[in-house]
């Protein structure tokens, strides 16, 4: 079934949602848009149309079942094996996110990280693994990898998007500062962390 | 002078400008705006939005003096001592920061780091110091640092918040996910990396 586009900022609740609903389980059988829309600091409005994108509309009176709620939020954001991400560049950046716990409660695991500096495999702080290149094809085939990460220096960044695309990779999230030459079924998110930056800097100057 | 608030898209195309524009000079004197636009692959309407925003308008005719709007468009980034940031959380990701190179294009540096962790003065990869978080509030203060970048994990985030906020911060930029409680004259943009990925995944299976 394909579902309506979400947005960023409906997708950044579910995990409040989710967390929410989950203190209240299973001592609640129904809750409402109105309770939850209080608890959480949220708009009612908001919080039913978040909801309706998500799993269904609640019903007059009773609400939403809270059991219900957590499996279809559970269910969006952890949609089976096409998850599975994998970081090229294993750098101080790729090394931190591919450690970094955050990720989780959108289920989303980044499963592994390659380098070209690295010559034999060998494990993050939390066990990762972080594999040399020459094993990045077959790896993608087997896990049936999806979407790529992409930590490389720019200089580099177009050669490593060649290959990910080669191994079957159709989303792209890039934090090299450069723009990269794809298929038209490619999907590419960049990430520019120095804008982020400067545009804090210019905002707060006003 | 207070100028009329920037966007982020605006924002991420001066150092594009500045790039093309130091190409051409000295051996170009005046460049249209239909120019700029063929050269950049933008629109002739955005590059002219974009200029007037940060420089004047182009001329009948002979379009913009490059020389100015060089000096414009460095002046508009690179604004003076009140740019100068810290980061405060030395693990893999205040570290990637600490040392990425991208920020100098919108002339922002990253001055330091401090750590929790870190007993005397140690240097990055880059040379960049790092120090321990008892140095935090002189240093602060002995260079008037009014942006600071927030990598700790969630559990401290709230307490150094504090701690960067009494030592004069104004601006934070927070990567860990949690929502901090500031006085309003501070100004915070937070990173949620999580959700950036969470985003493209569902943007890639529509």
């Amino acid at each position: 079934m394909k579902r309506a586009e979400i947005s960023r900022a409906t997708l950044g609740r579910i995990p409040q949602y989710l967390k929410y609903l989950k203190t209240v389980f299973p001592a609640t059988d129904n809750i409402s848009a109105t309770i939850l829309a209080k608890e959480l600091g949220l708009g009612e409005v908001q919080v039913r149309k978040d909801l309706a994108a998500v799993s269904g509309a609640g019903r007059p009176k009773t609400g939403y079942r809270v059991d219900d709620l957590i499996l279809s939020l559970e269910r969006f954001l952890n949609d089976g094996e096409d998850s599975r991400v994998v970081i090229v560049g294993a750098g101080k950046l790729g090394r931190a996110l591919l450690d970094y716990g955050g990720f989780g409660e959108y289920g989303l695991d980044i499963t592994a990280a390659f380098d070209i500096a690295v010559t034999k495999p060998e494990f993050s702080h939390i066990g990762k693994p972080i594999f040399p290149m020459a094993d990045f094809e077959n790896f993608c085939r087997d896990h049936r990898v999806k979407i790529g990460i992409l930590t490389v220096p720019s200089s580099q960044a177009q050669e490593v998007c060649d290959r990910m695309v080669k191994a079957g990779i159709r989303a792209l999230w890039c934090f090299a500062p450069c723009v990269l030459r794809t298929p038209e079924n490619v999907l590419v998110q960049y990430e520019n962390m120095a804008l982020s930056l400067a545009f804090l800097n210019k905002k707060f100057k006003g």
